[in-house]
């Protein structure tokens, strides 16, 4: 699929360039098509009516920002975005059964297959939340504002721009605004996109626009496992019942071993207890005991022998317990519980859709990074599909991402120049005809 | 001040058993003592007090039940049961700044000494527990009922019994309701009057009244000692921070090393984790967890090395977590909080007050018991002051204390009978005339 897309976004921008339709390209010339793209009529027009719309783009990311959106309470937020994907142009968009909203713009030389571009709906704030915008000169105060509201507002601009411009794409665009990135929500937007969804096969590249600079490319997905693991037994007084299997012991046991793992800086990976619980009075053997887990790594097999480990280290500390105490009441057993899972991968840093974003930021001049994260992109790299994350702020104008005091900067030039950027990888990569 | 009390009460019942006034007696006759209690004319006033007053205690043991009286909120209820004692014939009941009600009634012989009979106020359920009293027959059924509230009716009507009855004892009983007996309060009723109330170096013997039958002889307090553990450190991102010591791993390690304490059976010592909690999310390195641990023993010895060795383990996991792990940015910190601290103690089986429960119990008509538990008692017990818990009810006529469907038998006949039986015991042991 990569290779495809490389193949065939080449062969007819080569095209394009010789005005020869029937050659194929033998080599790749990013900042050839990216250059080509920035100076053409057609996306200086749009990067006009980006500059004009600047204020609408700021408004409407206001007015999203002040929806709030929860994990799994996205539905007005997404309602209202729906309504502004049509007003945008794309009168068909639509919200799927699992609360993503979703809009085609078809292509010239589509061969059936899409390339998204998408922006999350959800924030990590509970619903309770002030979200209340707070404007000081140029600098927007709220949560979620920049992760990432904005982004949204952005897709929109992208739409009008290219409306206004009357830009063809070879690819069909997808554009996308997905539920549940965040923490919990355990990147169920995007899954249900690529295993569920209308597009489940037909998905050939995927962008995730997000809060950051338009400099930093996201091209590794961190995987995750999260693990609630119940250690449960029959409880007892703490005098009376003494000797008998205490979850707590077992519990303990398993923390013990868990921290003993060794893993390596390179590729990362990384195991922790975030939370622990159990219990309701201090003079009782308490009937349970949890802890919730996580584990990540920039490695497929990496995160697989940790969480292998932890699976066999909690059933040990099971059958040591069950081993060191009485089981006269009943034995201990314990629940291994997946509550998140994100899938590790990653995109070639010489794959087309890199090194298209690393020419297109480059031609804006600025000087690209790439990192690792977890993103909607997960999904796609996990499945080989060429995908990166990518910011669409100016350097720095931003930060303090999932803290109430969030803030990003949308002073004009800058903002707009990095609008336009982040929009001309994804003409490039869709092939801006 | 064990043998004291057994040589007056002993000289006292011998001199009037034989009418000769100045003989001392050479050993203890605790079966005669009781009988010639048991047989005297103003005891049989006593009890036939007691039956006529049995519907009263039953009201009198709802109207308290029905007041709740949480640990550290018994005061509406102690000032109701103020009331009640001096309407029984104590003027002077009043209440000690700890909480405690109590009341003197002298006796004819006083030392200056006091032998203290008390029950306690508190219950084990919380403010919003609805302590309403169902009747079913001869079944009440009420959180706290048996435990103890129906001990305080109990008083009172051995108050009004020994009036109505113008019983004369030797020494002087002051009638006490306690605080704090449960849990959280840590005896702190009993505490302050041993330690801190007017009648502190003043209390000779010690009888807590409690649920349970009164063929039951608590002599043994077991000790116990609560800590909170908590293990603090800097915190950080899972993956970001990934490195950084965490405190749930000192935690697991402390409690691992914690289970592998071996004990004896004989004295009875017991330990345990109870509740434990700390962190925030799953993703995040936690900056506490913390862990409840209670101890206990039937040996102050072995209750101590048990709790010298958790504080060790503690400050060891700590340390070796700040091993395993990088301090950069802080260290793994620990606190052990003293939550609780029963004295453990016991009143040795051949003491006076222990034989002339048993003497009492058995002329009675039932088979004396001995046990270990942790109430009221454990205080004297640890200073050395003979005390015993006893019951002041029928066998097997209540049950579920602790629980919201406590409940207990008040059918007339046998309950007369306990409460007149555990009324003999504390005649013989403050020496009735």
């Amino acid at each position: 699929m990569l290779s495809a897309l490389r193949l065939s976004s080449v062969s007819l921008s080569l095209a394009l360039a010789f005005g020869a339709s029937g050659a194929f390209a033998q080599s790749a010339n990013y900042a050839g098509d990216v250059g080509r793209i920035l100076a053409s009529p057609a996306f200086k027009a749009a990067a006009a009516e980006i500059d004009r719309e600047h204020g609408r783009i700021v408004d409407e990311g206001i007015k999203l920002t002040e929806i709030p959106a929860p994990p799994f309470k996205e539905e007005v937020r997404a309602k209202e975005f729906q309504k502004m994907l049509q007003a945008a142009g794309l009168k068909d968009a639509q919200i799927d059964p699992e609360g993503n909203v979703f809009a085609l713009r078809k292509g010239t030389h589509g061969d059936g297959k899409v390339v998204v571009v998408s922006a999350h709906l959800d924030t990590v704030f509970p619903a309770a939340t002030d979200v209340k915008v707070k404007r000081q000169g140029n600098k927007l105060y709220a949560p979620g504002i920049g992760d990432d509201t904005m982004s949204l507002s952005v897709l929109l601009a992208y739409v009008r721009a290219m409306q206004a411009a009357n830009i063809k794409t070879r690819d069909d665009i997808l554009f996308v605004g997905t539920v549940g990135e965040e923490g919990p929500g355990d990147l169920r937007g995007v899954r249900y996109l690529f295993t569920k969804g209308a597009y489940k096969d037909k998905i050939k590249a995927f962008f995730s626009i997000e809060a950051g600079s338009v400099a930093g490319i996201t091209n590794g997905g961190v995987g995750s496992k999260r693990y609630r693991v119940t250690f449960s037994g029959p409880g007892g007084h703490s005098f009376g019942a003494f000797g008998l299997v205490n979850p707590m012991f077992a519990l303990g046991q398993a923390a013990t071993e868990f921290s003993r793992i060794q893993v390596a800086a390179h590729p990362k990976t990384t195991y922790g207890i975030g939370v622990i619980g159990g219990g309701t009075s201090v003079n009782s053997i308490p009937v349970s005991g949890w802890m919730e887990v996580d584990m990540r790594s920039e490695s497929v097999p990496d995160l697989k022998r940790v969480e292998d480990r932890l699976l066999k280290i909690v059933q040990e500390a099971a059958e040591g317990e069950n081993f060191a105490r009485s089981t006269k009441e009943g034995k201990i057993t314990v629940e291994a519980k997946l509550i998140g899972d994100r899938p590790a991968g990653s995109t070639d840093a010489n794959s087309d859709i890199v090194q298209y974003a690393k020419a297109a930021i480059e031609a804006g001049g600025y000087k690209p990074t790439y990192g690792w994260s977890s993103t909607d992109s997960n999904m796609p790299m996990n499945l080989g599909i060429p995908a990166i994350t990518i910011g669409r702020g100016a350097p720095d104008a931003g930060g303090r991402g999932h803290s109430l005091d969030e803030w990003m900067d949308v002073t004009k030039e800058p903002m707009v120049k990095a609008v336009t950027t982040s929009l001309s990888i994804v003409m490039a990569v869709t092939g801006m005809e």
